[in-house]
Parts: C-alpha cells; sequence; structure tokens
C-alpha cells in the first residue's frame, strides 16, 4: 500500500535488525508509527491489543510470532504455539497460519526450527500478497459488471464497505478493499461509504486514512446510517471481508456486518464477501450456532480514543462510569444474505457445493 | 421521572422567576444541569442545539417559544412562528404544536397573546404527560403479553430499545421507555439492551441515565450489535419511538431503527413504535419518499464529547482532519417491519385502515 508515497506492507521482516516491523494500527489515523516486535510476547500483545490486526495480518503476525518465540528459546514449540492459539478465538486463519508453521517445524532439528519458522512466515507474507492481490482482481470483474450495465454513468459507482478489510488487515492489498483498488485501477470512478465501526471504529480511523492514502474518493458514515443509503439509491453494492466463513457460506465478520446484509437484501443491493480460502471453516456448517463470538472489554464502548484541541492523543468517557456494558466482537450473517464469495480463486455463490470446491 | 430521587419533568414554566426551565441534555450524563430559556433566540437554540430533543419535547419546547416570544414583543407573532417552524425538519409534533398555538391565539387581541400562549404551553405539557402515560399503560399490556406466554420464566424479559424515547424526550414518561415503566411497575422483570445511538449517543448518555434513574436494569450495547443479538435469542422485543409516522404506518425515527426493525423481522421479534398521535402525518402514505430527512453537522460524527480523566468534559477528533462525512439524522422503517403501534388512543396494526381512525 502507499503511505505518504512510499510503498509500506502491514508487516515485515526487517533484516538491518533481525526484528519483525508492524504499523501500530492503535495509533491511526493521528499518528503514523512503526513497532518493532522482538519477542513472542510482543506478538502476543500485539495482536491482542488490536495494533495488528484483520483475519489474514493475525494469521502473518502469529507466524512471525512463532519465529520470535523460537529464537528466544527453540524448545518452546508448544508453549508458544497455545499462546499465539489463545490470543483471539474468532479469526480462522490464526490457527490455520499456526497449524502450518507447526506442519514445518515437524521434521526440523531444534536449532534450526528459529530459521524454518522465518522462512514459512515470509512465505506466508508473500502469498498472502499475492493472494489479496488475486482477490481484488477477481472481484473488480464483479464491480465492472455493475458500472458496465449501468444506464447512468455520470455518477461514480458507489460501494459501501464496513470495518477495515484493506490492506492494513492484510500483508498488502486487503480483501475487501483490494477489490475497490482494482476496481478504481481497471477505471470505473468509485466513491465509498465507510461505516465508522462501532465500537472500535476501524472504519474511521483506518479504512478512511488507507482510502484516503490510496486517492479514492469516500465518505464517513455512522454504522446506523448505511440502511437509510441503501433505501435512497446510493449504494450500487457491498463489499465487506470475514474472519471465518463456514463451508455452508454463513459468514462472520465485523459486529454489525448481519445488518447491512439485511438492509441490502432488502432493497436487492449486491452484498459480496471478500475472503481467501484460509479462512473458510472446512469444518463448520452453522455458523449462528458454531463460530465462537469474541467478548471484547467494555472500555472499548463506554471510552473513545482522538485528538483533543492541544492534538494530543486522549481518551474520554462516554457514558456514567458504572453502566453494565455488552461487547461482542463478530456477528454472522446468514449464506442466504450473501450474494457472491470472492476469493483469491475465483467468485461463486454463499453455497456448500461451490465452496467446497475451494478446499485443496 | 425520577432524578436524584426527586419528581422532575424535562421541560416546565417556573412562577418564581418567570421563565422556562429545561433540562440541559447536552450535559448529560456528566452534568445534570436546569436552563433557563427567557427568549425566543433561548428556546430556537435549545432545539437546535438538542439541549431539548425528541418529538414530544420539541413540540412542547416550540409552544413555550412562542410564550417567550410574545412576551418580547406580541406583534412578532408569524416571525416566531416561521423562526421555531424552521428549526428542525423531521419531527411533526413541531408543526403541530405551532398550529395549535397560532389557532388559539387567532381571537385573541394582541396585548393578551403572551399569556393566551402560555396558556396552551401549559396545557399541551400537561397534556403531553399524560398521553405518554397512556402509551405507557397500552404498551405495557403487549409486553406482558410476552412475558406470560414465556414458558422459562427464570430470566428477565429482555426488551431492546434505541435512541432515547423516554420522559428526557418528553415532558415526562416518554414513549418507548414509558412502556418498559409501566412493564417494570407491573411487576415483569426486565432488562433493556439499549444501542448507543451514534452519532449523537443518545442511547449511551440518555436512556441508560435515565433508566438508572428508575432502576431499571440495562445493558449498553454498540448499535452494529443489535442483530446479533436477536440471532441468538437474547431479545424478546423491541420499542422504539418515532418522529414521525405515515398515515400508513412507516416509521421515521433515529437513524439505525430501520436496520434493527430488519433484524427483529428475520428473527421473528415483535417490533413495536411508541408514539403519539400527534407525530402521525395524516397527508403522507410514503415515508422513504416523503419525510424530510435533516442532514447535520460533521461535527457529530467526527467528534466525541466526554469525560476525560480529569473528570472534565472534553471533545476529542476520531477520524483525520479532512474526512468528508455524511450525517443524516434519521431512517424510515417501511410498515411491513412494524409489528404494532402503540399510542395514546390504543394499540393497532401499522396500517392505513387502523391508523386513520386515530384521526379526531
Amino acid at each position: 500500500m502507499n503511505i505518504h508515497g512510499k510503498h509500506y506492507q502491514s508487516i515485515w521482516f526487517d533484516e538491518n535488525d533481525c526484528n519483525v516491523k508492524i504499523i501500530d494500527q492503535t495509533r491511526l489515523p493521528h499518528r503514523f508509527e512503526v513497532l518493532a516486535l522482538s519477542s513472542l510476547q510482543d506478538a502476543c500483545h500485539a495482536i491482542e491489543s488490536m495494533q495488528v490486526r484483520g483475519a489474514p495480518l493475525i494469521g502473518v503476525t502469529a507466524a512471525y510470532g512463532m519465529y520470535l518465540a523460537l529464537r528466544e528459546d527453540p524448545n518452546q514449540l508448544a508453549v508458544a504455539l497455545d499462546r499465539l492459539a489463545s490470543t483471539r478465538p474468532t479469526a480462522v486463519n490464526l490457527q490455520w497460519a499456526l497449524n502450518r508453521v507447526s506442519a514445518a517445524l515437524r521434521n526440523t532439528v531444534v536449532e534450526e526450527r528459529a530459521a524454518s519458522a522465518l522462512q514459512q512466515a515470509q512465505a506466508m507474507a508473500a502469498e498472502d500478497s499475492a493472494i489479496c492481490e488475486a482477490i481484488g482482481d477477481n472481484g473488480a470483474k464483479l464491480l465492472q459488471e455493475i458500472w458496465d450495465a449501468r444506464p447512468d454513468q455520470s455518477k461514480p459507482l458507489n460501494v459501501l464497505t464496513h470495518c477495515n478489510a484493506g490492506a492494513l488487515a492484510a500483508v498488502d492489498w486487503g480483501t475487501a478493499l483490494s477489490v475497490i483498488y482494482k476496481t478504481a485501477a481497471a477505471g470505473v470512478p468509485l466513491h465509498v461509504w465507510v461505516g465508522e465501526t462501532r465500537p472500535r471504529n476501524q472504519g474511521a480511523s483506518l479504512t478512511c486514512w488507507e482510502l484516503a492514502q490510496q486517492g479514492i474518493d469516500h465518505t464517513l458514515i455512522v454504522d446506523n446510517a448505511g440502511g437509510h443509503l441503501m433505501q435512497q439509491g446510493l449504494v450500487d453494492c457491498c463489499v465487506v471481508g470475514s474472519d471465518r466463513t463456514t463451508i455452508t457460506g454463513d459468514v462472520c465478520n465485523k459486529i454489525g456486518t448481519y445488518l447491512k446484509a439485511l438492509a441490502a437484501f432488502d432493497n436487492q443491493i449486491p452484498f459480496y464477501v471478500a475472503l481467501p480460502v484460509s479462512s473458510i471453516d472446512f469444518s463448520l456448517t452453522d455458523g449462528a450456532k458454531g463460530i465462537p463470538i469474541e467478548e471484547r472489554g467494555a472500555e472499548e464502548i463506554s471510552h473513545f480514543i482522538g485528538l483533543n484541541d492541544n492534538d494530543e492523543v486522549q481518551r474520554v468517557r462516554l457514558c456514567a462510569e458504572d453502566v453494565a456494558i455488552s461487547n461482542y466482537g463478530f456477528d454472522v450473517t446468514p449464506a442466504r444474505l450473501v450474494s457472491k464469495i470472492i476469493t483469491e480463486k475465483g467468485v461463486c455463490a454463499a453455497e456448500q457445493s461451490q465452496l467446497q470446491k475451494l478446499r485443496v
């Protein structure tokens, strides 16, 4: 992705100091800061505190976390796998990435474990970037079709997205936003409605920032406004990402996705979900019953972090101190509300017969 | 309503200083402050800045505003009517209240205009309180029925509401929350899910505060979470208010109401709208096309106001400075998603044949 005119990835191995570097996403959009991860603890903290977030990026960070753990102590393989697996419960990529590193290390001698884990993490990062780019290419065809079919091309194609499924949620490109970048690159005039995405405001703080860096026209809205915009004919399609998708096409994504999908369905607007095949959970057939939904701390809802008038990052409390708060991080959109699933292997219906073909 | 153990209304005429007193709702929940309105300008500012808000309360405030205007200058009748009518476009009660004051003044001599307007405003305030109490009584029967039909009464009845349609949105009691207060008073164990209601957070700052003052168990959630809770069986019914309802039953209410109604419909959960007959627009048959939707300032979305760690009310900016923002205040829920309309005259279906009987 382009940041202040320079190419960046969300995570990379820095050969100068042999540490893993990330963009600290808890500081955006007010500060652009690169953080060094030098230990297992750093990697776990980065995932838990959401310095890195987004299903693809969580997976790659976990792989790099295995490298950091094994260079500290090559014998803490099982401990490190457990510790990283417990950082966040919903994204299936996390377990997928750990399984892959674990499998690669099965026949590796102890003293080569760290090097082998690093190799795996770097390979996964490169693959993730290529996968996300392919997701964008495949999805852009769908948006190009909508554009080509539109009788009136005097106004841009309006796309609504939720949360941040962009380059910041992956190593590069992103999933939903990759589709947007590739559509824009193909010459389709685009405008993106960005839901702010309470409680952590990833839309307002990350997606708006990322789109601005790439020069894509966009407007910030509250999550509540998506239905109204669709009802008023101001949305041509929705594109979101996914943290875990069942083999039957139920999509688990950031809380509030289900509400947008209902509104899209009610207004006959295509609702696309862009995801890498690694985020499909081939063992699950019922998303609402089977996917563990992470509950996070109350402070994400009671407090806001922003810039005060003195340009300092500050936290303010919105509600009274003793209010009971419940904070579910994700919801499940039933397959019947999903128009198409966009993966690196192509576009398909949200149906088991189609999705199971993606399994290698 | 009960505030710190004492009975209050949201607006009243203070005979000691002959001013109109309001609870400043922009300061809640952090500060409980009573403001004096002593001029037309004060009344307009109170409505525009949302020191008072909520369809019923806006109407009564406008009536008191006519009194304040006419005591300044009994000849500024037409000017004052125009000025107050332009404060907010969506709530139909505003125009209804102004029409009523205007009609009462038609045969009043100039020197008695102020006194007559005050009499009207006080009568409307008393009526509004009685109307809201009757709405609560009528709605409580519906919730009692749901409770009585529930096989498992080991857990409380879970009600989801949006925004603040409470005593703070009216003179007293409220609309949606009146239903909740009356249900609780009837002995039904209740728990209320309160959506924070972006962008102005009336759920987090007003509804939670109001429910706490009345001793009703509640939990704050983000607006995005409503669908997930319904899908997981954690909501027994939804009750919301309305700023304007068409004769055909389309309900205009705080932005995001439509999304909750879609989720309720998708999960076969009753979706009730509580409103005074004065908020029915008998001239409109299509809500999505006919009701003007107020667009408000970008700062309501870009900035949050809360309490910092030093207990000072402070404003912080969430997104980058130059982000384009669109801020629609309301949306329209089509009648087909509304289970019942609850008014002071009784409960009916959201259908023209039923609603037109309410017209006097």
